[in-house]
């Protein structure tokens, strides 16, 4: 019997798909963050903030992936900042496909980052590339400190933990949420993990996050 | 050509565990109860208050499903209740098989309610029957009062809506949080859903819950 070694990996549609984006958005020098998180940890709120306190200086888009309804869309529009609905219509993860029809429906060639935000799921989003440069996991204080043991893939994926709702960690009625163990089971995982913990609501944290994403943009492509 | 009708639906193999299961438990007059919400809205700390509120009047057992970790089923054992863990080892959902598995480990003849606690995911569980009575949806007051209309399949399926954390809604730094806007849309999608809004933390609500529980185990096969 006669082996042939075709000496590539063969890649799956969706990863074909993710290097096309890839490719793509590397030839127009845009930064892109694929954010994943559980439903409610509060990605869309720290977009808005992220866009806000960002305005002038990084030009921001963003593609929103959902289940269902535009109504996160609907909230990253009134900062004036573009943005693209997918609707999953009952898929737990966006695909590289998807993302690479909305990104034909943003103006690119006025954009130096790209929010993608993932369906609200913390464990199938982490498994589909979607041609992003790095994964920014989202963790709010009341969803509690043992996820990151509970959850690992993701943790052990993401370029940037955010550790969100740390006002929820003040008196005078504190969440129990103990985020030394946090950040000590993610570098378990992941032992070059970037972690800020902030509050979409407050603002706390933002500037060391903006600081971050400001110089991410900066040395990506330089 | 020949028509041959079957004259039955075929099931699948999850589909033919489940039903497995559903017949297994009614044998046994057991009540049995799929719970699935994100993860960290709190299903476990629910479980162990819901257990100590009826000791000595319903006897619980708990299969715990979980991607990584015995965590889970190490809290619910301090109960002294008992408890059964499934790990997925990644997979986002528990399957009818799991469940088949660990009802042969626990002491069935001695339980009148069997608690499942799915891995912590707002899609993926809401598709897969694992031959309980009921699905029970758990949203918690930080996630956000668009979670029905985001996340629409699991809320038109299941029985029981709890909404917990609803302590966090109170002054002097409420949550924000429209619990008018979940229960309209949760009975938009699931008319005749109960939704029973309580704090694991505190107890609040709880006697409604528990009263709800014992009506469920003492209708169910009479």
């Amino acid at each position: 019997m006669q082996k042939i070694d075709v000496g590539k990996k063969i890649l799956s549609a969706n990863e074909e798909y993710a290097l096309r984006n890839n490719r793509f958005l590397a030839e127009h020098k845009i930064l892109c963050l694929n954010m994943i998180s559980s439903p409610g940890s509060g990605k869309t709120t720290i977009l808005t903030r992220t866009i806000s306190e960002l305005k002038g200086k990084i030009k921001i888009g963003v593609i929103e992936g959902d289940i269902q309804t535009d109504i996160d869309t609907q909230r990253i529009k009134t900062t004036g900042a573009p943005a693209v609905q997918i609707n999953t219509n009952g898929a737990c993860h966006l695909s590289a496909a998807q993302v690479n029809s909305a990104l034909g429906k943003l103006p690119i060639k006025k954009l130096d980052l790209i929010f993608i935000e993932n369906v609200g799921n913390l464990v199938c989003p982490s498994a589909f590339e979607l041609g992003e440069n790095y994964k920014i996991v989202v963790l709010s204080v009341p969803e509690g400190d043992d996820k990151p043991a509970k959850y690992p893939a993701i943790f052990a994926k993401s370029k940037v933990l955010l550790i969100n709702k740390i006002d929820l960690l003040k008196a005078p009625s504190p969440v129990d949420f103990d985020i030394e163990r946090v950040k000590t089971d993610a570098r378990k995982l992941n032992k070059g993990i970037e972690i800020f913990p902030v509050s979409a609501k407050t603002g706390s944290g933002f500037a060391e996050w903006c600081q971050w994403l400001a110089k991410s943009v900066k040395n990506l492509y330089s």
